[in-house]
């Protein structure tokens, strides 16, 4: 089958490599049909995580059960599934909790599983990680595309939201104008956010927001947005959700949180080691800090059901559309920031 | 009058200073007679931290009040009172919520208000700020040691508890051995925790953790008492008290935290901007940190029932008493970890 591999920094090579086949009872293989490329994939793209050379890339499969070991209850060979960027069992005291991200049998994709930009990828616990979409929708295009957000950046951006205790009439900011700062928005209107501020750099990014449900934008940069963001909620919302994870934003969404607030943190840390977090910022004024990677398992079917009723729509986040062999310009796109997100369709 | 003075690095000296006075209609000075000495008052004496030469120190005043300006309604000359480590308005929106830190009109203990180990100190927002201990209790010399943390300790400690979300049957770890720690203790236990894992470097603080309800304690360093806490809570506690503040304690505390717990940290942050927080360790476990700097007023009243009505007793983390003059060797014995908490006994 051909898949997109890792070469190295800025080198994503489409190849032939060999189909993962059901190993366990446990497994299932899925023929993927739709897939993306991630905000956070740019991080090894850029060379600055570190990720095996010659591992297959790709975290957000969807696509059609090929294959099931026999021990698997809730998929057969056929069904229209999606799946989280995390393997889980659904078993596990973390996956009960609806911390499918802790799972203590859980895996990532990009090992020998293959990884979602390829034409198959196997799951181990098909029955924990596994979403079936109805058959009624498994071949409506138009549905699958705003499904296929349900495998990360909607489930993380509305992962933001709750961890950062958005409710009935709040006032909230997101931070980020990528994909998941502005599911974070869509996430915010659904959980009933009566005043959404979105800050970012990119005025149509800010457009789409404000599609979105965004009441308010803030297109400034470092203490001046603070400082207008602040100023729009007359000193500083409740509850912040900070959806990049630099530095520079996880400062930014501390400094300009309510005295007492909460951020909801989401995006994966990337610097803030090195620069240190504002930890005494929060420390005088009791913010609190709550989220983490996002377990999207926990949060598909209520999603999935807002979806298929048509009352949630994340599909505008994909501004391009590559096939398997423009997967190399689909990171391309994402790094020149030309796409907010690439959308695969793996043509077999 | 005399108060005690900082004048530079390990240099407090006791000296004559004018007495405040009252000064707007809502001040009331008080003449103190019971104060302490703080951990965090170890900061910079030790030069760890900036203070201005020649300043008032001191910062948890019980005494008599002996003067009111014209608005103050809520208490009268010859009241017994303390109050929190912080000066706050009770009517602005933060005091409102309880987050009396972070109150509008606040200010703090030191400047020309005096510090609490000095004969006497001035507060603006009488009202808001000093509590009235009821008059059967106001001599009572036991009752009114076991009042005094409630100035910062022990609703530090229960700061803590609150934070970490410590209830009915939890298990928890308190990290450190100090006053607050040992407060935090007392806090989880009254807040009905079944287990509480006392982690510190001290066997006598540990036996009187024992004594204030913990059920086990690791009095191991590192990463040993990361393990050890861990095993002895089957992975972790959902529930951490971070009860000192330094870059190592705050990184065990999120280290042995249960996946998807909570740390409630209140100590204040000492070295953890040059060193780093441990931020990717709490996002791929989706740890929360909560807390901050402890809204001690907020819960003066029902800490104070609880003492009065003899089912709270932090007296024993006083274990030595000075006079005023006595208050540099208080300085030097708690920095020297002789004593866990020096009380000062101020004589007129």
């Amino acid at each position: 089958m051909r898949a997109a591999i890792y070469r190295g920094p800025g080198d994503i090579a489409v190849e032939d490599v060999s189909k993962p086949e059901i190993e366990s009872p446990t497994d299932a293989v899925v023929r993927v049909t739709h897939t993306a490329v991630c905000g956070s994939d740019l991080w090894f793209y850029r060379g600055e995580s570190d990720r095996e050379e010659g591992s297959p890339v790709g975290h957000e499969p969807m696509g059609i059960v090929e294959e099931v070991g026999e021990d698997v209850r809730s998929v057969d060979p056929g069904d229209r599934v999606f799946a989280p960027f995390k393997i889980s069992c659904g078993r596990c005291e973390f996956c009960r909790k609806g911390l499918h991200t802790s799972c203590v049998n859980g895996d990532s994709w990009g090992g020998d599983n293959g990884g979602a930009q390829g034409e198959f990828v196997r799951t181990t616990e098909a029955d924990g990680t596994l979403v079936r979409v109805p058959d009624r929708y498994a071949d409506d295009e138009a549905t699958l595309e705003a499904v296929l957000p349900l495998t990360d950046v909607m489930g993380t951006g509305h992962h933001a939201a709750v961890s950062a205790g958005v409710g009935e009439g709040d006032t909230c900011v997101v931070v980020g104008d990528g994909a998941v700062g502005l599911c974070g928005v869509l996430a915010a209107r659904r959980l009933g956010a009566e005043r959404i501020v979105a800050m970012g750099h990119h005025e149509d990014r800010l457009e789409l927001a404000e599609s979105f449900g965004a009441t308010e934008t803030v297109a400034a940069r470092g203490e001046e947005a603070v400082e207008r963001a602040r100023e729009l909620t007359y000193g500083g919302p409740r509850h912040v959700l900070e959806c990049v994870g630099a530095s520079s934003s996880m400062d930014a969404a501390i400094d300009l949180c309510r005295p007492g607030g909460t951020v909801g943190y989401v995006g994966v840390p990337h610097g803030v080691d090195e620069a240190g977090l504002d930890v005494f910022s929060m420390f005088q004024e009791n913010v609190t800090l709550r989220g983490g990677v996002a377990p999207v398992r926990a949060y598909a079917e209520e999603l999935l059901a807002d979806v298929l009723q048509g009352t949630l729509d994340p599909s505008p986040v994909f501004t391009k559309t590559v096939d398997l062999d423009g997967v190399p310009e689909g990171y391309r796109a994402m790094d020149e920031r030309e796409a907010i997100k690439v959308l695969v369709k793996v043509d077999h």
